[in-house]
């Protein structure tokens, strides 16, 4: 069921292994793409350390700023892995072993012959209304709590629990986007893409300059817009600009960009 | 000049194409790890889209809450390149065309041939009191306003930024880290791992299991402290663990992680 207008999502990265450069983050660019493709739009993104108060913080700022928050990282076994505790407190909610959780994860460690010991059960913590959210890759559920999405960190695992989670989501309309390119640098034709974004207020016109190693080097316009007459429209107007600069503008539909 | 304790730092990604899921940042774990070179920890980062008000609130907050804010995106020559401006208006200064960039572009453009049109000199546009950045790549300068760099985002035209702004920060003690792997699951020394974590609460011990496409998997347990003497006493006590469960530890002096 799609909403009117714009459906916005803020995305909590919650992890110290981010912040000192350790893990280079692949989730933000996936999660964003696949929000799009059900009309939901990645409005802001926060990256926040292992710290009880800057979580709690920022799950309750971007709550009741976005229709959507996700979090990845932090619902692990060990020590370190706090986001349940924090997302429970930002709730005012009582954390819970988690019924439906703790069966699943005695399931899975019976018929794998591991050991489900007391820091494997924190993974059954959740707030005390979560809904789960399947883990088809390690079991391990992550959850919903009202508008707030909890996934785990590890890319593959994320990306399953994503997938679990995209048909329930109530999105708006879809961003359609076409990207241009040419060798024609940025600022030449900088003026003229300001008049056209002046003429289509309403149209999200990026200009993407490139500087290739082997010194080829141009610029890219992603034309962004829910209207796909008025995407085409803007875009050719956009091969224009190129070839009265010189350029020879190649077209790329990119819905997800 | 170094500070005593922790100097802390937040970054600003400034840009619709990071947020859509379109361009892949990398310049987090970079800026991150060159920041802890010079006692700089990264300790929150904000990924904004180019709309002024969300900017100037980003700047605004993070330049009161940390020592250090970086910015990276939206200093270029188009429409949407609004981050001079935001960050003007965040410090109630005047943007003007600053003198020294100005002749740095005019300079720059004479001698490459190409036309120093009104687009491009919006590139010497910075709040009133900015001081430069050199750009040692394409020239147009980054600044500092107070405690504010403002950096481009393209990662090579950042790096360059960067090693100009390292010199001039006043850094505190530098984290120390060292990196212990085995296939030991983090499940089963989650226990341990908090016992040693309770021991030395004053330690920053993460956890970080990976799961290879080739089926290995495992933990790496990541020991960061100020203290050498303390992360490798508490690095070998983590070896430990991992050999009582049966894991063949390496170890990875890890400077910046």
């Amino acid at each position: 069921m799609a909403r009117e207008g714009t459906v916005t999502a803020a995305l909590i990265i919650i992890g110290n292994e981010i912040l000192s450069g350790r893990t280079q983050d692949v989730n933000l660019a996936y999660i964003a793409q696949h929000l799009n493709d059900v009309g939901v739009k990645m409005s802001e993104v926060r990256v926040v350390p292992d710290i009880e108060d800057e979580i709690v913080d920022a799950v309750n700022t971007l709550r009741a700023k976005f229709d959507y928050v996700f979090t990845t990282g932090g619902i692990g076994p060990t020590h370190d892995d706090i986001t349940s505790e924090c997302v429970a407190k930002a709730f005012g909610q009582e954390l819970i072993s988690h019924p439906e959780a703790l069966a699943i994860l005695q399931e899975h460690y019976q018929r794998t012959g591991n050991e489900l010991n007391d820091a494997r059960l924190r993974m059954a913590n959740t707030p005390a209304e979560a809904e789960l959210i399947p883990n088809p890759i390690s079991k391990a559920p992550g959850y919903r709590v009202e508008n707030v999405f909890v996934m785990a960190g590890v890319p593959r695992i994320m990306q399953g629990m994503l997938e679990g989670i995209k048909p329930h989501l109530k999105g708006g309309v879809t961003t359609l986007s076409k990207a241009i390119t040419s060798s024609v640098p940025e600022g030449v034709m900088a003026g003229g893409l300001g008049v056209l974004q002046d003429q289509h207020p309403e149209m999200d016109l990026g200009s993407y300059p490139f500087y290739k190693p082997n010194g080829v080097h141009g610029t890219t316009i992603i034309v962004r817009h829910t209207d796909s007459a008025l995407v085409d429209q803007v875009a050719a107007a956009v091969a224009d600009l190129m070839r009265s600069h010189g350029g020879e503008p190649e077209y790329r539909d990119t819905a997800n960009e």
